[in-house]
């Protein structure tokens, strides 16, 4: 079982979950009434904070689970908790100001690739000293 | 083997799909064409009930399948349908109009959090007293 | 085991990731400061052929993973390679014109039906003659 990475998972999916719930919010705040996703900064900027961890959600979480089949349920959980945390950097910062988004940003995009490539090499690895 | 799971996973599946299906249409219905997203309101509430469901598989389909594997598959798999009548409603109600989509989001929410804070719970009591 | 369908799975994600990489390239070349998403054609193509990989994400994926396990890992891959020929076909084409998506479009399209399909049957037939 993998029960860290689940832990992790589900911790992931409930940031993501909020990032909705603040959209939802700001959509009232700001004026600007489904379905339009334009029309102020502000809210382009939550909308922005929850659309750009979706489109990283189909790499961070297949990545997280081959990790943690191919490599280690612990290591998998530990890099995924950093995710969350630049995921969280980033919510915070770019709400703010879109400049103020990178240093969140670099952090995700690093526990992810950690996962992506970690996964590829022990995949590979099996398939060949399987 | 988690054949409800699979099964209902699969549906859900289908009626994605057939919501981006509808943008397809809906583009050349109301004369949006590719790349825009905007510019036409009944062609938005379309294309944002595709949008809103592609914002909520991320939450409904690992929540779904940790449900499944640390509660029950029977139990998962009702859940699952629950979600699926919801968003069925969601995308009838939303595409007639905005204001109505609200009875058919809840339903389809209630079901992704009732299978999220279950599979949390069921986590962290494994991890406790596994 | 599921090697094949792992790799396929992690090659999947690297194409997509490059995907998210040609958008941000673009914000640079076209001048489309975030959080803007619209405003030239040229990048909102390129944006488009993220945005519509990320959209059927979550079809091919769990898609590919209920026909590896269902039906065949070898299979699952051989078609999942198909998969993602078609996105590297659209992703070409769809940047140099939106009338030029359709063949990668189609491709893709078939790939990701018959896996979904593929692993319909085969749950069916499980569920019955299991």
């Amino acid at each position: 079982m993998y029960h860290f990475t689940a832990l992790v998972t589900v911790l992931a999916l409930m940031l993501y979950f909020y990032m909705a719930v603040r959209v939802s919010q700001a959509r009232g705040k700001f004026g600007v009434k489904a379905p339009a996703i334009t029309g102020n900064a502000d809210f382009e900027r939550i909308f922005r904070v929850q659309m750009n961890t979706l489109e990283w959600m189909p790499i961070f979480l297949p990545a997280l689970w081959l990790f943690a089949i191919y490599v280690s349920d612990a290591i998998a959980a530990l890099i995924g908790l950093v995710w969350i945390v630049g995921r969280a950097m980033y919510m915070v910062s770019y709400a703010q100001a879109a400049a103020k988004r990178g240093p969140g940003f670099g952090v995700q995009a690093l526990a992810a690739s950690a996962l992506l490539v970690g996964a590829l090499v022990a995949i590979l690895w099996r398939m060949l000293h399987g």
